[in-house]
Order: C-alpha cells, then structure tokens, then sequence
C-alpha cells in the first residue's frame, strides 16, 4: 500500500480500539499529539478547529469516525441505531461548509447505512458495513494521492522549483497528500527538485505543515510570505506551481485555501504552469460556483499569531479561510483518474462520467 | 502647518535638545516608546532595524541626524568637521539599499556642506547651514504630504472603500502619509470612506502601524491577511487601491513592500484602480530598475512573529523586503507636484524637470 515512506500521518483507524485516530495538525512542528475518539461530537470539534483539516483528510476522517461510533452503538435496535447515526452525520455534515470531501464522504456513508439496514436488521452487521465503507474511502484516498502522485511527477522537469500554497500533504489526505503527493513521487523518482512553501496566514499551515513534512524527509524547502511570491516569479526561482483545492466545480473552478488565487494570476502573467492535483472526491459536479459557501472563521486567526495580538484589539477583520480561481488561471488538474486539460466544462463531466461508485 | 489632525509622529527635530527624536515603530501598537539622539550610528541602527521606516521617514530622518550631528560637533576646524559629517553620511547611506528618498536626502545634505563650507570655515555656520537643509527636507515632506492627499483625495469617491499595503501613513513620513494622506485628505473632507488594511507580512506594519493609525482617528479600517485581496476584489469589496513608493524609476516601475506587485496584479485583472501615493523624492530619474537593489532581510523575520517560532528552525527562507510592479498595472501617480499618468516614461520625466532643487 505505501511504495514510498510515510513519515507522518493525518488520520487512521486503529482496529484494535474501534476508533478514529489523528494528529492534533495545530500543535505541529512543535509537538506531535495524538488523539483517538469514536465520538462523532468530538471529531467534529475537532474538524472545526482545525486539528484535523484539509479536504481529504476531513473526508476520510468523517466516515471513519461514523465507523467508529457504529462499532460503539452495535446492538441496539435498528430504528434507534439509525437515528444516533444519522444525527452523528448531520453533526459532522456541518462542521465545515466549503470542502467537498466531507459532503463526499458522508454520502456514500448515508448509502451503505441505508443498503445495509435494508437487507438487514442485525447492527452489528450494519456497523461492520459502514466500517468497511469507511475503510474503502480511506483506502481510495491512499491509492488516489499514489495516482495523483504518479501522473503529476510527469509534469514536473528535472531540477525544477515547485511552489506550493498552504498544506496538501500527508497532513491534508490519508497518505502522500495531493500536492505534496505529486513532488513526492517526483522526488522519489530521482527527480532532483526544490519546494518553495508559502507559510500561508492566517492559520500558517505552510509554515508549519508543509515545512514540517518535507524538512523530515530531507527534501529541500524555501519558506516565504504569502505576498513573496509575485517577486520570486520575477526573478524566474519558480518553474510550476502545484495546489490542492477543497472543492472543484464541473466548469473547472478551484476552491482552495485563500491566497491561491492570487498566486495563480501571479503564475498566469508569468506563464508558469498553475497545477491543481486533487482526487475526484473533491469534484463537485452539482453545484454551481456562486452556490459554493467560502467559509468565514474567526477574527482572532487574523489578529493573534500563535496567541500573541499582532494589531489594535478592536479592529475589524475578514477572515475567509478560502478563495475562487477561475478555470482559465488553471493548466491542468491532476487527479487519480488521469490529469483533466481546458475546456474544463467539457472534460471534468467526461472524466466523472467515468467513475464507478 | 497642520490643517488636518496629527495623531501620531514618526520622527521630529527636537530644536531645545538639537536632537532628532523617533517612534520605535517596533514596538507599536502595544508600546509607545520615543528614542532621541544625534548620534548617526545610533539611528543607523534604528533604520536598520527599523524603528525608523518608510521611505520618506527614512529619508527625513537621515538629514535631521546629519543635522543633529552638525550642531554637536560644529566648533572643530573646517577639516575635521567635513571629514566627521561625510563620514556620518557614510554611515547612514550604507543603511538600506532600495528606499530612494535616503539617497536623495542625504545627496541634499551632502549638497549643503560643500556649498556653505566653501563660504565659510566657521563649522557653527556650517552645521546651521545644514540644520537648515535638514529642516528643508523635514518640512517639504509635511508639504508634500498635504499636496498628495489633495491630489490624491480628488481620486477617491464619496463611499469607496480603499485596499492599502503596508503602512504608507504618519509612521512612514513627516506628517500625514503619502497613501495615508490621501485617505487622511478625503475622510476629513468629509467622505464617508472605509479602508483595507493588510497585515503585511513579514514584519506587520500594516496591522501594526496602519491599523494603529486609522484606529485613533476613528477612520473605519478592517484588517485582513495578505493573501485575502484577490477574493475581496472578486467580492468586489475594494474599490481603490492606494499604496505608497520605495523608489519609481523614471519609466514607472515601482518598487514597494513585498506583496505590492501582487495586488496590482490582482486589481488590474478585476479593473479596480491602482494608485501610488509618492513625493517626488522617491523618484529615481537616473536607474533603471534593472539597477535597485532589493533588499534582503534577515530570516528570522518569516521564520518568527513576534519572537514566536512559526516554523521548523532549520528552514532556509527567502526574505525580500519589496518587489517590483510594473508601469502598466499603475493606474495613476500621485505626487505633490500633480498627478502622473501614463506614459510614465514621457510623464515623469516630464515632471521631473519641474522641480527645482
């Protein structure tokens, strides 16, 4: 399952104690804390306050969590079994409106609790079910970072310095991360390359994440301020750019951590390549992109770094925690399924059209 | 002088002490800490480490410590006291690479020696001579203030809200701002105006100082990181965008804090006007930009906020203090000597040879 090291990982499912594990990403680099829980209520605040974040991982995270917690309420009738998951769906459905993921996710969970209790009334039957469905997501989630891994390092030239925006790592996803995934492989394929991480305010997941991984398997990285990047372009230090989104949109919209619009119009006036690697999970072929929510969060991300209050207490912020790119900003997208190429509107329908679920 | 409130100072000559005297901009918002002195390399280091900064302020201040310095060491003969003065310039010139206004003030200094001490070997006159250019200085740049946000505030519609980067404010200059001026001009002609601020990574002066500023006068402001400006122009929360000017070469390139040029990027993609706000002493008729120098700072101020660790220790950065936006992303120049449109090579050196020195 893992043909390169894994150096650290996001979520997993310890068996032997029916629960959902993970690592607490808000104490990183500093401290490394674990935490496992098969209670729905505290994997939500923890989705919430972001100990666990980034699309793929909120998604492989919510469906095991409701495999944890079926394992626990096994053995009650089936009505009363029903309503206690359905009620632990909803309350992980609105921990975070914009990533995809998590909606993905909880869907197919939604199914194989309703294809399930539909040939049978036995829970612990039902429960071993979603577990296994919660299993399968996680596992397409490793296979897809490995995939993306694979058609992404493709793209990259020998020597070339990769830019990349917040944390699309294994720190994001079930295994490589998408982004990350894809300079993994490329490295690991010999690929003699250099990163240049954005440190990505307000919550600095760049900073700490993406350094972090990357730092622990000896791949070289360059920390820099958001805003840094324009000049960086300029003096010619970038040659591509590799993101992952939270949510795609059928007409090639990217939905991703705020500032990556920014960097794409950056990379699009300098005509470096602006790649979007992210698993089909993430494609939201419904809904249009005006109907997407950006999520808004709290002021004091923006006005406290690491607990200290960098401006005047009263002041106002905006703090939404994503922004839009538009199709024509995007080179391509790599995805498990094969990279995805402009008109957008033509081949993101096509290459979904495809997929078995 | 003053038509308009003052709520705070950047740097001033003490007449009574024969000092100049500066707000450690450091310490702000969360300490007001005010340091005097007529030792060249004492403020050498306070430009260096910026408790004095912005482009004007830097410049104003290196011609009151000449000045300063002047009057404590006037009484010793013509020689030595030429040779103290020029090697205090020195001193100060070798501070920070890409600000203009330093070169050009202390070109004016330089100026003044050689003309009074080539009447005179009384160094009591001389160093009056150059008190008085100092002061010259001093006070064109509380003029040039006041012009700019004239000028400036005809631009600025009743009700707009304007994006500004970094602090081009009080803190930053002699009196009211260059950006800031024109923000201070219109709000106190009495348009209902809101600002942006960014935060500014990596040293904050946009959440420090900027937001401290408008805060005090009551001005609305909401503060917002670096990376959000593209979605709020997509949002189409900005209508103006008002920066100040480190250097503008004579073809109008400008060259500003870090994360200028990516905003212009972003506002020219969503047509929102891009205005610099600059006295012509941070014009630059003689390089062209191939030939500035950008300054790079040290690491620490990416790898650490507020003397907090944001990151693994051992991460190499990248810490350019400005970057470059090209001509045809600025909308407009707003000097004390009127507006600047394109052509910028045609124009500025038009105006240019207006100015009498």
């Amino acid at each position: 399952m893992y043909p390169y090291p894994i150096v650290v990982k996001a979520v997993w499912f310890d068996e032997n104690r029916g629960e959902i594990c993970w690592i607490n990403t808000n104490k990183l680099p500093h401290e490394e804390e674990i935490t496992c829980s098969s209670d729905p209520t505290r994997v939500a605040i923890a989705i919430k306050d972001m100990e666990i974040r980034g699309a793929p991982a909120i998604g492989v995270a919510a469906a095991l969590t409701i495999g944890a917690y079926a394992l626990k309420i096994a053995g009650r009738d089936l009505e009363e079994f029903t309503s206690l998951i359905n009620s632990a769906i909803h309350t992980l459905w609105k921990t975070r409106p914009t990533a995809y993921n998590l909606f993905y996710a909880l869907t197919r969970i939604q199914r194989s609790l309703r294809e399930a209790s539909s040939k049978t009334s036995d829970t612990y039957t039902v429960a071993r079910k979603i577990v296994e469905t919660a299993l399968e997501i996680y596992r397409e989630d490793v296979e897809a970072n490995l995939k993306i891994g694979e058609y992404g390092a493709e793209l990259v030239p020998d020597n070339a310095t990769i830019l990349t925006h917040c944390n699309a790592g294994a720190l994001a996803t079930s295994a490589y991360g998408t982004a990350l995934g894809v300079i993994r492989v490329a490295w690991y394929k010999g690929k003699k390359i250099r990163v240049i991480a954005t440190e990505t305010r307000p919550l600095l997941q760049g900073a700490r994440l993406t350094v972090y991984e990357l730092v622990k398997e000896n791949i070289p990285v360059t920390l820099v301020t958001d805003n840094a990047v324009g000049l960086l372009m300029r003096k010619k230090k970038i040659d591509l750019v590799v993101v992952g989104a939270d949510r795609i949109t059928r007409d090639g919209y990217v939905v991703n951590k705020i500032g990556t619009y920014m960097i794409a119009l950056a990379a699009s006036r300098h005509k470096i390549p602006f790649y979007v690697a992210a698993p089909t999970s993430t494609i939201d072929i419904e809904h249009t992109i005006d109907q997407v929510v950006i999520e808004e969060r709290d002021p004091r991300e923006v006005k406290y770094i690491m607990s200290k209050l960098i401006t005047v207490e009263q002041v106002n912020t905006y703090n939404y925690a994503f922004d839009i790119t538009d199709p024509d900003l995007v080179t391509t997208i790599i995805t498990e399924l094969g990279l995805i190429k402009p008109p957008y509107s033509e081949t993101i329908p096509e290459i979904m059209s495809k997929k078995t679920l």
